[in-house]
């Protein structure tokens, strides 16, 4: 850590994710509060007990909170790994807690989650990132870290930044590989090129794993298509991919144990899902940028109704 | 009845739709016998009870059958009223049957439900049927006719005919509107406009009625769009609809009882869907002719996946 010796963070959303990240930067030495809202008895009294394949652990925070106002001073980091969703004012739910040295670090799922954040805290460093990992929430305090890991870290909406840096210094020294990119939009872009349509299908399909969706030529060649039109609004964007992303999300998808996906999980439970955040956006920029996306409308038209 | 005095008619596939029409014809005094598998039982015993909007009454076959070959004899008409599913071998089901001076007539949803029929038998009449009726099956021998009821007739796949003339007259004679169309494929086009949203955001929006297909701004955009595709791929095929047919089929959908589709029946129940002659055989016409139908493709992609 080049600028600070013990950072403070405060991770808001101590699910899955949030656990588990910001209990490896509490391995790293980091002094780690979370806030807690369900599960808050239970991570009081007994913290987080981490089963993970890259081996179980235990997470103690410093300070287990029931909600944001109670933390009563400024991190150094404002971890937020709450789900992207409309219903959440997420700028509101964290002013009292940005400092003028807070970083707020938004590790959430979808495209232009940033916005309102940085609008609403312009003098603040805003970092993006995007958590490549297969975490659950067993029950309460209880987590399970099933496979992968990687974080992709960058300033918002782009560029350098010392606090990206000590941040991904701190989580690998946890062992958490972290990269750091100076254009952290495009690799959002990338992610959704696998989010939106595997997302989407797995739960207009009738609750399909990632096996089934690619189970016929005709239905990879869908996958495909609505792929294509993810990069074409990222291009549109500024931000051009390397078409080559379709066929390796593709080829690896297939390779790998068949996955069902966050928005089926939340679908299957009855918990909101991040339609906006992952389809909703994209249709939304496209029409900014006069790009014509039919299948990506299509499953978002059919996902809001599904909703309803 | 011009040429014949009483037609003998013989209904493969008396559900509700093919004993309500055959009830109907029996009624203004055609021979008319049933081939009947799962209601066999009670249907030969009992014979058909029909509660309809036009008067309740009892339909009693001449014949009922459990297979197509005990008739042993050829019908003037042999009336359809299976659903479309490409796992019927429907020419097999009924060369039997198909005598020198017999007339099929598919009363079926979808497109081109005919052509294999009209390849196998190029010597026969073939008549192709819509039904406009909200009409279910109870249970064995009992039908509820709930609405509506109005046939459209045609000669296959085009022109005048004398048979098709003489059944809508004994149909009328019953009491059901029936209408003769020279060019009764762009009739089939102007239904499948209604019906392929209908039908395939019903299920894909996970068990929606037509108020919920039609309950937002952006909803209604999307069943229009998809609308638009089918007339464009309409055109194309040399059946140009008005597309005037767009904006009346959303304004009297909105006005009537919110209806659940058959696909959405079928889907619920567990039973096959219509999926190929509804929406498959649309993207399949699409693509001979090069005509772009994302939004279709899209549909017809996930409702794959679904009943996989």
């Amino acid at each position: 850590m080049a600028t600070i010796n013990k950072p403070k963070i405060l991770v808001v959303g101590a699910g899955a994710v949030g656990g588990f990240y910001g209990g490896k930067l509490a391995q790293a030495g980091a002094d780690v509060s979370v806030i807690c809202r369900s599960d808050y008895q239970v991570v009081a009294e007994q913290g987080f007990e981490i089963q993970s394949c890259w081996g179980d652990f235990r997470f103690n925070p410093t300070r287990v909170l029931n909600c944001v106002d109670e933390y009563d001073d400024y991190p150094d980091y404002l971890i937020v790994a709450l789900k992207a969703l409309p219903e959440l004012d997420l700028p509101d739910l964290i002013s009292g807690v940005v400092g003028p040295k807070t970083s707020v670090v938004l590790l959430q799922n979808g495209i232009n989650v940033e916005s309102l954040t940085a609008e609403r805290f312009p003098n603040s460093e805003i970092i993006s990132g995007l958590a490549f990992i297969c975490v659950n929430r067993l029950g309460p305090g209880k987590i399970h870290h099933m496979d992968y890991g990687r974080l992709a870290l960058g300033r918002y909406p782009y560029g350098k930044s010392t606090a990206a840096e000590d941040i991904a210094e701190l989580f690998k020294q946890s062992g958490v590989p972290c990269s750091i990119s100076e254009d952290i939009i495009t690799e959002r872009w990338k992610k959704l090129v696998w989010n939106v349509p595997f997302n989407c299908i797995s739960v207009l399909g009738g609750g399909l794993d990632t096996r089934a969706i690619l189970g016929t030529p005709d239905s990879v060649e869908f996958v495909r298509k609505v792929m294509v039109e993810v990069c074409a609004v990222a291009v549109a964007t500024g931000h051009p991919l390397d078409l080559e992303v379709i066929d390796r999300n593709i080829n690896d998808t297939i390779a790998m144990k068949p996955y069902r996906t966050s928005m089926l999980l939340d679908s299957e439970a009855g918990r909101p899902m991040e339609i906006e955040a992952i389809v909703g956006n994209v249709v939304r920029i496209a029409e900014g940028y006069g790009i014509d996306t039919p299948r990506i409308n299509c499953l978002y038209s059919l996902l809001s109704l599904h909703c309803r």
